[in-house]
């Protein structure tokens, strides 16, 4: 009997879910990961697992990733306090080069690897490679120096479609040269809009450590389920720090050509196959 | 809560039954409907949607019927008696009009209309199309003459492929041509084996209106979950009338490179797809 | 001395014959044949064999067929007194289903078996056949109750487009869904002309049994050899029961891009053929 | 009444003859073309539209010519006395000169100017032509010294094939360089049986002005309509001078792989047409 | 040590030289070689073998020639007097022949040979081949008659693009018919021009036995190393008559598409090749 | 005059090397440069510019680096002290951690940058990316355990062969992960062996900071210019510390198929350029 429920059960899910395949096969999702989800190698794990099967049915990943708690850990590690002007992290060459072998060496190295692990051909990338994210240096929102920090001039997709369209999935570390080639420290969030928006992504995805976007900073009732560019643009100002840089970027992207953006609670189990699989979303979803 | 848990069960299933499409995408399947499972408009409905989900994950489809009940009746209704040597009906150039405008246009347009609203892009097909398929005239069992029944001699897939590859779904009623061009009543069981050997398909599945294949007929209790196709071989003539064409295309199907074929029960709901995304078969199973 | 002759004979005809395969060559033709024309045996033939040339040659042949006296025969038979409003046939469910059995199970698979020995790659079809054609249901011409009477709203001609450039012949027979998918029985003429249409065919051919169209109903003196659309579009009114559809889907025919619409007397031997290979043509020619 | 009889003449040699097509149809032929046929401007525009049909047909033809009557008159012209050893032209260096210019800037030219003329994408070629052909310096029987003759050492296809696909004609005049680059003067008969092996044609035809092959020299009654490779090998000794050349080449280019060779009488009006498009032969076939 | 500075000249000389190759790789260049330049045996053996070495690095080659000197000699020879109206040849028939004997015959195959011997796979064309080149007769500057002279009316390069898709190297003489298939003798220069328009070069260049194009004809201090089309246009009177056609050539090039032309000295040794690879000019280069 | 001499020189350079392009038009040359190129930066220039120009001229480039030095530094740095077992560095989980940041994220990152300078779309990879590399744990000579050091088990050539045939150039850091997922620490010479066998490289190069490879060591008048594999494996105990990895791996990379393996002095300016484009060779030439 149970066995029979099992089945109905099963076939159920199936019934309702498969249709979602044909929505997204073929098309292409951004997935922002931060830095706190891959701390936890366990949650780490699911997301991985989410992504193998998302590539399974068709979709074509690319995932961005930041990593601010594990450069602060290594900028103190090796001597170096980290200093922020209005959340961004004062970059000196020597911090540079802790970020370059953090993000690059170890961070983006470590996903590659988990997705490997999951069934995935992820391969490496950042925004050096094959000139794939040329950015220019910018100073802090009053003209502080900010040493090698830069936002995004220019992404070129070309590599990102050649592996795609091989089945390759990439996974962009959140640096790039400026045009002279000299690497710059850049926001992981608006390096995913940007990519996402050159690539012409479906949905843009910020896997982030809160249920999603609120209407009134602290005030948990105010959760927002569904919302317009449009209104999105206006609150700017009113939101927290972190989620400031993904709520610019979901308004460029969808701009940009984006056609949704979702904020999700990357801390709930399986949040990215259920936010792709079923019609109930999860967190907060931005429409252009 | 519920919510949650419901969100959970999805994930699970999605989890488990996903990597499935891995396993089958790109390939062909060929699944045998027989003539019940198309006269309850109910089951009929399902049996459609199951297939377009399948179609939906990049599974090729191959469906072949027959039409036996139906026949029948028509012939009655045209003032024919139904006559059978040894399971096969004799076959009289009145009763073979009947035939094709049954099978044919009748049950053959009908199941492409149901397919055709689940969402595919079915063809109706018979062994005369493209000389898809050619058969001889057969004799029953101690030499009788059944007039117009023939078995398969050749396959010509071309044209299979070539609607496989731009995905449509061949849907082939169980009529063919002699070399000299006279239209014969075949098995569809038959051609069911012997076209998923032609494709190479990766499964044939019989959706029949039994549990599965007992290993004493009659005895409920000995319902075979697994079988190899030798023991099958060796029990052909102590299997049941309808079973036996069925089981003998089986054995056939598997020499002839098929990896599995599945005797389902047509009549459990979404047998087709659980069979197919779910690790406890459904049914039997023969392997080669 | 005969021989010699015979010769020329031969050289003369290929050198006049054979430049007209350059125009034709790897362009359409539909082909509309009379329930008539597939009575007689014999000639049912010969037109199977010209078709089959043409083919040869490279021409990329539709065929559609209808068949008015069979169904009615077949109707009388299952003690259906067939009706008719202004030409059309009132169809209830019983009639439709004559009407799907006859056409799709008996004439159309006889008309594939046919083209399949003289040596075409026929492929049967009919409206349901991946939504080639899609109906919308028409009343009488006062608004009668006509049943599953319809008239072509959609044709989809990539099954076709696949079809040809395989080398496919396709034969369609005149019966096409509405959206909700219920079988409704059209006008063979029209289908052809919508069918021409949707694929963009240099020719469309309607073999019928009369040597063309009279300018006067009745008086033999007027046939027509070549008239210009407009003059065709403004007789309508005045023409048989039997030619109104055929004229004013030619009509619209050439108004969707067709060059050239045909009305030959498909009782004269070789009729098609030698309308495609000489210049002087046979019966009469509409232009656009 | 003449019409119609007109009309059932036309429709019974479309019949006959439609279904050489194909049987040719994206075949090569190889036909090689005596400098008499050339001379005649009426004969050569003749053999022009024929090789221009079979070009329309999807036949892929290569035509090759000789010029010994017309590079005989050209060194008169110029004060050399043609001389011949065993039927081969001894060939100074001055000589080759008027060889090449006659050949290739004359005939050559003629020839392509004429099958442009009847619709053909005709291209001059001669053997030095992307390397098309080596060949190597030959004496006479005994030994004596030839000058710059040579025979056919290796064909390279891959230029004709290249033109062939894009449905040029290639026109190849008989001379080809050695493989240290020295022009050398080659008899056309054998360069049209080894271009034939070489590109697998079909057919070699040799277009003649005799009648075809006589079993006695001289005896008209002896002409052989037929007759096998192996027969013609065992009368090469007895042929005249011009023929053996050709029975030579015959028998190689069956052997090298061709299916059929054919002796016309080029003086025959439309005999190429006539040999590819009718069932009794016209001069004399050679096969295998 | 003098192998050590040898060494540190070549990887010198090829990091200035290589990135040339980047920028023509896969660029048509056209270059008309002058009858003068073809006579030298050594001279046209080293512009043979830089042409061999442009090929290599990707550069695709059309080459033209004409052959005035080679033809008034031939014209001497067979006993006409060459005679000539405002630097056009007066072409009876009979001098026509001699025309297209020598430059296809002759100086075609001829520099056909050498480029084959210095690697390359060259294809010998008039303006006859597969339609290449139409012309219209042309009249003397004043309406005198001047037999059979043209200009170039249509140039079709498909052939031409089929055989540089290959990589062979067509190879052009300066001979085209007329609509009505008349021969017609046309200036190499012009040929040369409106090639390079046609095919949509990226440079053109004049091979010439003068240093470059001089601003006051007799004036060698007034050698121009780079012009533009305008100047070059208004200058056209003053200019030599043999530098005029290429001059107007230049000009209607430019106009045409064609980027760059040169007029270079073939007489120094691998003019073409230290044009295409160094930066500082040779000769005179014109730009749009 | 000196300008004059000076186009000789480089006509004469050209000629001498651009047939090499041919040689190695399209082909694989693997290319290994040690962490001692690398540190000087006017050297990397150079290095990256020679890479620049090969790509350029159509050679598909994979460069392998290790970074020996830089990572003995970094460890120091963090407190590690480096320790070596026969060559070998003892490698624990933080000094893995080092290995990783300072490969991938550094120098890894630095090269592809400086190549992107030049003009290459460089793409940065290790042995984790799509599987490439599949490494297994090693120990020391006499079982010492070295913690996560490796030897490569399989290379999966997919990646590469993308990324090469729509013109990037892969960047190898020299890590690769076990079947279970864990990153080891593989020498770069056994890593630039490996993947030119698996890519069926034409050359294999091993820039170092040697002049070649001694027959005596310490003897600087033994180095040898060309010696064969088999002379090369029957000396492997007799090298350096240093060249036996490369040697070794030279062995197996020419009995994988590979053509040719160099050893060259990296300190020579333009040694990869002169290697590729001169007859004489520098260094040591090892054949099969």
């Amino acid at each position: 009997l149970t066995q029979a429920s099992d089945a109905l059960t099963k076939a159920a899910v199936l019934t309702e879910t498969l249709p979602y395949i044909r929505t997204y096969h073929g098309h292409t999702v951004v997935v922002k990961v931060g830095g706190e989800a891959l701390d936890d190698p366990q949650l780490a794990r699911v997301v991985a697992e989410d992504m193998a099967l998302l590539a399974l049915v068709g979709i074509r990943l690319i995932v961005v990733h930041g990593g601010g708690p594990q450069v602060s850990a290594a900028m103190q590690q090796a001597g170096i306090e980290p200093r922020f002007v209005a959340g961004l992290r004062v970059t000196d060459d020597a911090s540079m080069e802790v970020v370059s072998r953090v993000l690059v060496g170890s961070m983006n190295t470590a996903l590659v690897g988990r997705l490997r692990q999951a069934g995935l051909s992820a391969v490496g990338l950042s925004g050096l490679d094959a000139g794939l994210i040329e950015a220019v240096p910018t100073a802090g929102p009053e003209g502080e120096d900010l040493g090698r920090v830069g936002r995004v001039e220019i992404v070129r997709p070309d590599l990102l479609t050649t592996l795609l369209r091989e089945s390759y999935t990439p996974v962009i570390a959140s640096i790039a040269p400026s045009a002279d080639g000299v690497s710059l420290n850049i926001n992981a969030d608006t390096v995913a809009g940007a990519v996402a928006s050159a690539v012409g992504a479906a949905k843009l995805v910020y896997l982030t450590n809160v249920e999603g976007l609120y209407r009134d900073l602290g005030d948990e009732g105010s959760l927002v389920s569904e919302m317009k560019s449009d209104e999105l643009a206006s609150m700017l100002d009113s939101l927290s720090a972190g989620m400031r840089p993904k709520a610019a970027s979901a308004v460029d992207a969808l701009q940009g050509g984006v056609a949704k953006v979702h904020i999700l609670d990357g801390r709930v189990p399986h949040a990215l196959l259920l936010e792709i699989f079923t019609e109930d979303g999860i967190g907060t979803q931005v429409l252009p």
